[in-house]
């Protein structure tokens, strides 16, 4: 077999795949696991992994056999899913929706119980009492804004990180300051890459000092951009990224991953193929994929590459800048190349094909999906 | 209560919502459902509305019981779903995955042991073929491509269309021609729309006379945008337009809907408030909310705007433009508006409060949840 996208078809029909549907390189994202860990410990930094990007229990087990005790979600729904397979240390960290405290407080007491620790993240006063005045069994981390401006207390602003602090007085343990800076996503090398990590980890190390030399409080940082990137993880007590076990085509643009660490991508099967214009028509929409994109408007939308399996169907493999997904609604992805690139890739492929998209931003299309299937062919459910 | 956002938050927290959640104005709702109704049987077309867009057993009910008794779905899964409802006349109106013709053929024995038909739609001759060797009680559309271009034969390709036809044979009953003009989301005026249908309306008449005067096939047209504005839906045998039930922003910007006609909106906590940046966060992000967007990265993005409940907290209110989601993340929304629209508009709020975001695209932010709140306090579930 010598067409590399029906040769890709054939083995996705062996998984006995027949609509869309995220497949996993689990070796890949082994690899990924293990490459994060390592630089955590190098750094000596804790791995506190996000697993808001998998939502899954079964690929949760994997950080946990490599030695992740300690994760992090981004809503108290995942807090509670991942609970229910024993994880026990789980910081939230979104800002706390006080509506949601009397949820909050049966799972702090439940890993409690456990002998583990619920971590939660505000930035207000008026949340820290409310907080404090529940008196609950959790780590107290305040959301600091070293650049991003989404949310937080300014870093430079040491008066509104103490009265948050005062606020909290004795009701609950405070843990430390924690940051994201996700304006790494608009970074396009590893040199503003390195800036923006030093850059946070100086402004929450000026911050923490506002609170004594002796204050004990921890500096949790950490997104996939940085984390993958930086020369060095130290000078920061934990870090955070969550992105990294699956990575995709976002950071590659950034340049935080190479080709060979992507480790999911959507079967789509496809329904329309019209070479005399140049365009192939998947089952592949916003609904699987999501509507997020590479480029623009107006230079051109990328919804995702094609791709293929390599070593037999037992690994990911090439992504085919040259073969774009290039528009979506709500169930159809469009492939419009043109005549003569789809004369010379695509003209193998059939209605009935699968064919494999490499996906803009991982965390957005595994989260449309209820299950991944590997390459060796097991069926992992997600929340 | 003098405060309209306020007023919202309190009647919002009166449904006994804490966390992201679609609010339904069923009298809308109804009343959407009514007026096209009406428009379909003022032309004599046969109202076959799109059910992609609320994927409720229970909203499909309100359909029913102002007479519909014919449906269109974008995926096998909602038309098993939907038969399970009770539903018997359904048409797939996505191009047939021949993965999934086993599970197809199951559900079209079944519609036909109930006295009903399978609708489906290729566009090819070597999908038709199979399906005729498959000799199920189905109902053939061919897909038409009226101008769209996204997918089906195109309208003045009358040999593709017969070859077709050919080639289905006696193996399955030959409907009609089918076509989604889904360019007209790129309209702005009524002119636009009508010319996109009257355009669409001749080339159908023309691609089926082909067939011949005696050929008794059907036309089926029918978005949204087209179905709630042409002046009159003759000379086709019936629509198929979904989003109107709820309609949307995409559809107030496109002039297919007034503000009273928007039936959907999303409840979000207020998670962050910074007044003295201008800048309120909700829990309302990617993956509530959808990525769909309104503008463009250089004008600015709009991903929703803030509304306001009316009448006591009976129907959906304003749209207030002033107050627009200005980016997303995975769970994060961020009304970014400056130091004095906040301080006029926003200031009443704190964290804690619920605020209403009118969705960009509807079918797309209902899709990411799982059940609809309607205003008198039900919980209606979704697939």
């Amino acid at each position: 077999m010598s067409h590399p996208l029906k040769e890709t078809s054939l083995r996705l029909r062996g998984l006995g795949l027949t609509g869309p549907a995220v497949v996993l390189d689990g070796p890949r994202a082994h690899a990924n696991i293990r490459s994060m860990a390592d630089r955590a410990a190098a750094a000596g930094a804790r791995f506190r992994p996000h697993f808001k990007t998998h939502q899954s229990g079964a690929v949760g087990k994997w950080f946990a056999e490599q030695g992740v005790q300690a994760i992090t979600v981004s809503s108290l729904g995942m807090a509670e899913y991942f609970a229910e397979f024993g994880w026990t240390d789980i910081t939230l960290a979104f800002l706390l929706n006080p509506l949601e405290l009397p949820r909050l407080a049966t799972l702090a007491h439940y890993l409690d119980s456990k002998g583990g620790r619920l971590g939660v993240t505000l930035d207000s006063v008026e949340v820290a009492g409310r907080l404090a005045d529940a008196r609950l069994p959790v780590r107290v981390w305040i959301k600091t804004d070293t650049g991003y401006r989404r949310s937080g207390v300014a870093w430079d602003n040491l008066a509104g990180l103490g009265a948050v602090a005062s606020a909290l007085g004795s009701g609950a343990d405070l843990a430390g300051l924690l940051s994201h800076t996700g304006h790494s996503y608009g970074a396009r090398n590893r040199e503003t890459l390195q800036a923006i990590w030093d850059s946070a980890v100086e402004r929450m190390t000026l911050a923490r000092s506002a609170f004594g030399p002796a204050s004990g409080l921890a500096l949790s940082l950490g997104d996939t951009p940085c984390c993958a990137t930086v020369n060095s993880l130290a000078g920061v007590d934990e870090i955070r990224p969550g992105n990294f076990v699956f990575f995709d085509l976002m950071q590659r643009e950034i340049g935080s991953c190479r080709d060979s660490d992507l480790a999911v991508a959507v079967a789509c099967p496809v329904v329309g193929v019209y070479p005399d214009v140049g365009r192939l028509v998947l089952q592949g929409g916003a609904v699987h994929l999501s509507k997020e994109f590479l480029g623009s408007p107006e230079s051109g939308c990328v919804f995702g590459y094609l791709g293929t399996l390599d070593s037999g169907g037992r690994s990911l493999g090439k992504v085919l800048e040259h073969l774009p997904v290039t528009s979506v609604s709500q169930e159809h992805g469009v492939i419009s190349v043109g005549r003569e690139t789809y004369g010379r890739h695509l003209n193998e492929l059939a209605i009935g094909d699968l064919v494999l998209v490499w996906p803009v931003h991982s965390c957005l299309s595994c989260d449309l999906h209820r299950q991944y299937h590997t390459l060796d062919g097991q069926v992992l459910p997600r929340r």
